[in-house]
């Protein structure tokens, strides 16, 4: 049945998102703050800035409002980056006056607080405001959504329910869903997985081979996942699209920002050479810091996420750094149970 | 300890194996059937048609009567393709007076039985001649290991005193070695990882992109788990060294001979063609069928598995062959519980 979904955050990846409702048949309006982006939509249904070379579906319509986004809108989708996530929350409690799903496609962990997004949304949307939450997350560039490769996403959400009306609003035949309820695994896989891509991109610069790469993914995954269960999460969430899946993505993709940080790291350059050379924010050094700190608290062994950590703000030499990962006693592989 | 180890099978990966345990203080004699490789490896060690480049160690012993390989050994290391195994495990159990640690480090299913390669060795050596077996098992190169690039390994075994003693043989500072309890993910996972493989390389032939090759190695991922567990497999060994580990090495190397010949069946090749052009063994074509065999008798879905077992034996068209897989209806992602 056509819903109406109001989508904030106009990027890349909102704007794919659009997209594909949008031809799934839904009325999708896209919210956004600045107003020259806005008008560039609805005249001529472009978003250059994020997605050169596409032309958007003319139902999609632009607004600067919120309110016009959200009036009558059956699911409001948050797209927006992390830092940004509780000030949208905070705008869309003040003005929403019904109860739609709440769906969000944003991955990270907030600065100091290290709340997981739907923490941050549960906190900030009273709960007259909001059917379920439910996030959507795994291997995805919005450049090939848009030209409609092959694309699968996990939507996760503690009411099943609510996930099948997600999956059943998004999936054609070049977008798949999968559903899953392991909502803090989904959110922990997708933002810890950057911390991995850097050191993946370090043992390349560092000009080690494909079994070193391997050995620093599976091993960044064991203790990703390690942390996530300590949060709460499901170990079998990690061999999913929104773990394996998206570290597969980002660890072996040059597009990926923070592969690439990691290779110049292990080319010799410093850290400030790195941000200053990337012009943009790199994730996963914030997100290295809070994952540290949550192992700190939480009492999890997180050797890679230690290493990198020293690498980027203890000035510890990385071609010491890889081999000091390599001379730890020996491990057992498996570390969870199951009944 | 000083141990006496037998390497049976001079191919690359034996005398890679081998030459970690002469660096790591081990006496190895390597046994082969080939007169000429043997005087090489004794006269000039080296061992050039499988490892070009390298000088190995001068107290590598190679010998052409299997008794002077095992006289006194500590343990057997078994490395020949699997469609060797049973013959060499025959000529092993027709020889061996003694009762030696049986490791093996090969990967496959026995044509027709579908026996994984510990189920072999078994059968064919009689419970007093062995103390127990273990198999090795990661992503990992050969050719790589000899310039000692950093790589990681796990050793399984139902006995885990055995699983350290082989651990501690192994490992040293480029090599790292995870015990594990579960023979059968391990044995399974390293086995079935061929198929996926097939099918990131055809992905890859028919001009899909990032995403498509995370989507298919993730949820190829989740089937061979599912046969793995109807198998008796642990499903959280799949997100180790000898499943996703080893699957990344596979899928995102283009030196993995089942990725290229997927890639050219991708770009509109024959299987007859592909053969021809590769002049060598395609393991994962002959596993697709055991595969397909095997989820038949145990009534697992494997439709991935499946799209490429109709690809290959009934000339289905290949661009069909990844729609169809996008249309099936949605589905849940996690398929096993945890207590």
């Amino acid at each position: 049945m056509k819903q109406k979904i109001a989508v904030l955050g106009p990027g890349s990846w909102g704007t794919a998102l659009a997209q594909v409702l949008s031809e799934n048949g839904h009325e999708v309006r896209i919210w956004g703050n600045n107003p020259a982006q806005i008008d560039e939509i609805n005249t001529y249904h472009t978003n250059r800035h994020y997605l050169p070379d596409v032309k958007l579906p003319e139902n999609i319509i632009a607004v600067k409002d919120i309110n016009e986004a959200l009036d009558d809108c059956d699911a409001a989708l948050f797209v927006v980056p992390t830092k940004a996530m509780r000030i949208v929350a905070k705008e869309f409690a003040e003005n929403v006056k019904h109860q739609p799903v709440i769906i969000h496609a944003s991955k990270g962990l907030e600065q100091e607080s290290h709340k997981r997004i739907s923490e941050i949304l549960i906190e900030e949307i009273p709960a007259e405001n909001r059917k379920a939450v439910v996030v959507l997350s795994g291997p995805s560039h919005a450049e090939e959504v848009v030209r409609h490769d092959i694309t699968t996403i996990t939507a996760a959400s503690v009411d099943q329910a609510a996930a099948e009306y997600v999956q059943d609003l998004f999936m054609n035949d070049y977008f798949r869903i999968y559903t899953n309820d392991d909502v803090i695994g989904v959110e922990t896989g997708a933002a810890l997985k950057n911390i991995i891509a850097i050191g993946a991109g370090a043992i390349h610069g560092l000009g080690y081979g494909d079994d070193a790469k391997a050995a620093i993914m599976t091993r960044g995954l064991a203790e990703i996942s390690r942390l996530g269960v300590a949060m709460g999460a499901n170990p079998l969430t990690f061999i999913g699209l929104s773990g394996v899946g998206d570290l597969i993505v980002t660890c072996t993709s040059v597009h990926s920002r923070n592969w690439r940080a990691g290779n110049l790291l292990g080319k010799g350059h410093s850290l400030d050479e790195v941000l200053d050379n990337m012009g943009m924010i790199v994730e996963g050094v914030a997100t290295t810091k809070a994952a540290m700190e949550l192992a700190q608290t939480l009492k999890i062994e997180m050797p890679i996420t230690e290493t990198i950590y020293s690498v980027l703000y203890d000035n510890k030499p990385i071609k010491d750094a890889a081999r000091d990962i390599m001379l730890r006693d020996g491990r057992k592989e498996n570390e969870f149970t199951l009944n």
